[in-house]
């Protein structure tokens, strides 16, 4: 399995095209794009173009409706709750996080939270919308379920991955992770490029250790059991119930406070039912924005100076690497794998989209993969 | 060494006697005690009645100040900053709460940040603070250096606790846990108790994995390097990265939005320099705070009930182990291990209180146990 690169411009203009033939409209697709690309541009391919396929095959499905409305169900001054009504996640997503940043700079910080979505990408990229405009994001997401809690061996809450986005030079802390040791994107990567997985990543579903990603995503897909462990791993004395404890707290940001449908009844009946929680915090609502950005871009990098652990090349802060893979793909490309390109190519002749217009005389290999399980 | 079990009235009776010696006005010194034993009433033995003589020693060192004021030094609706100006951890972060509460009953949400502090026990007894009043509770604190960074060695985040408590029947959500793998408190009872400690815990001063306690607690008071890597482990595939993050967003909210000493540089130069993060969020300002207590209700009885993995004996929902050794421990007393009691002596010793008054003709072994660095 082998990885082509390709211009950022070139694989925009494909799914700006792609989500238009979908049925969205052009603001509408730019936004959906520049929401996939970014996963892409910082380095992680899991939530990145990969993904774009899936999303056509759940319009197709009928599970992301085009025309859904976006409707505010309870609002207060630093406070909203939204039915996406299965919208398109990444639309609904983008409106409410606009919401809470708008309400966050008047009154000083500001909570969304929104059920019957769909899922909305990599939940970074909304922390880091209130970020450009100075201030505090934070986003997290339930999704179908795929953790299994601790002692248990039933997936009953997903990867709800937390973000939260901070002001600082010479980049901003950005922080954007499953409390799931991984996320299901990983397993899928692993999936389409048949490696086996580590240890503690995953059960099977009689509870059992499983290192092929292949199994656990058709387990848990046919709602069969077993799925990835929380963050902390399969026992307390390694802190496993922390990670269960970090994705509850997100299923109760977003499923609970909007009384959406929790994780382990989502992506069922032919709907996402999926939850989002969005909120924005203004510095200045303690004192004087600029220096709390200097003395935390002063601790980022104390942190980034401190010793190096044996045989350690580097001490990261959150949002460093994002920010190394960006300058590295703008210039190299996009790196998007073979099993991606044979689903692109499907999708092209599916939509009546000319392939070679985006890819010149490229085509991918032959390949007996079947796509990932949804 | 063993264990002695006492009635929760004795300890109270104690633990308020020493604080009123130690300075403390009576009603200061039952805000403190009931802190701290509603530790131990929760089952965790290394944050409650343990500490006792580490607060004394810090009273008595200077670090922890009597007559500390409690300055506001920023304050909108829904926010302030507290400067403790070196006053008692406990004291400090009650008053900070209780506005915190305040404040979100008027507006809906509200966050108070503390700078100057000291230690304030257990991160979740103010958050269940808010629970009480019907309220989502949040509370973060730093602690001194002793969470290495992803690939460093040396100890650049405390093991920066963040506690959660929403409201629910039978009991409330509570979720309380360090970023750290384990808790420096846990540290402290392998010390006490003489055993090795598991892999994955703690590294040494190179660098290197540690199982020996009183090295790590010693290396950690000294600065000399190591300590306590994040939840997630050593290394990205387990998602070390992740704790480390969550470390980070402690530290935000509690050392950079409030102006504060960050973990790597506090408890020097004879002061204690934590920080502080409260927060609470009324559910009314999402529609109604009883339908989302009964929706989170029903779905942590869903989690309980699920599937137990092989040979697991029951699935726990956050707050109720706790729950559950709140009954027992209140039936059969809190158990207090020898060293904790030699302590205790020689403190009684030092104050001039009759060590029998509340333990009749109890005596703890000899030990030659020295006490955890601190």
């Amino acid at each position: 399995m082998g990885y082509q690169y390709w211009k950022y411009e070139t694989l925009k203009r494909l799914c700006e095209d792609a989500f238009v033939r979908f049925g969205f409209k052009p603001d509408e697709a730019q936004i959906i794009t520049d929401v996939l690309l970014e996963s892409d541009l910082c380095g992680i391919e899991s939530h990145g173009m990969q993904r774009l396929t899936r999303y056509h095959k759940n319009i197709m499905k009928g599970i992301i409706k085009l025309d859904a409305p976006f409707e505010v169900v309870f609002e207060s001054p630093v406070s909203a709750v939204v039915d996406g009504h299965d919208g398109m996640g990444q639309l609904i997503a983008y409106r409410a996080m606009k919401m809470a940043i708008e309400k966050a700079k008047k009154t000083g910080m500001a909570i969304v939270t929104v059920r019957n979505s769909n899922h909305y990408g990599i939940a970074g990229y909304y922390a880091n919308m209130a970020v450009k405009e100075g201030l505090i994001g934070l986003s997290c997401t339930s999704t179908n379920a795929i953790m299994v809690p601790t002692y248990g061996k039933s997936a009953m809450l997903g990867t709800n991955p937390i973000a939260f986005g901070v002001p600082a030079e010479p980049y901003s802390f950005s922080f954007d992770a499953a409390t799931t040791v991984v996320t299901r994107g990983k397993l899928e990567i692993y999936n389409k490029t048949g490696h086996a997985m580590p240890d503690g990543w995953a059960v099977d579903a009689t509870g059992r250790k499983c290192s092929d990603a292949g199994v656990v995503l058709s387990n848990i897909a046919a709602h069969e059991g077993g799925g990835i462990l929380p963050l902390g791993g399969d026992s307390e004395v390694t802190g496993g119930h922390k990670g269960y404890g970090w994705g509850m707290v997100c299923e109760i940001f977003a499923s609970v406070l909007s009384l959406g449908t929790t994780s382990n009844k989502s992506g069922r009946g032919g709907r996402g039912l999926i939850n989002h929680c969005f909120a924005a915090i203004d510095p200045a609502a303690f004192g004087e924005a600029e220096a709390i950005k200097r003395h935390l871009s002063d601790y980022l990098e104390d942190i980034r100076k401190s010793p190096l652990a044996d045989a350690a090349e580097r001490i990261y802060t959150h949002g460093e690497k994002e920010a190394i893979a960006r300058e590295r793909v703008l210039s190299e490309g996009i790196p998007v794998n073979d099993n991606t390109m044979i689903e692109v190519l499907d999708m092209c002749k599916d939509l009546n989209m000319d392939f070679s217009e985006y890819f010149g005389h490229y085509l991918p290999p032959e390949s007996d993969f079947k796509g990932n399980p949804i």
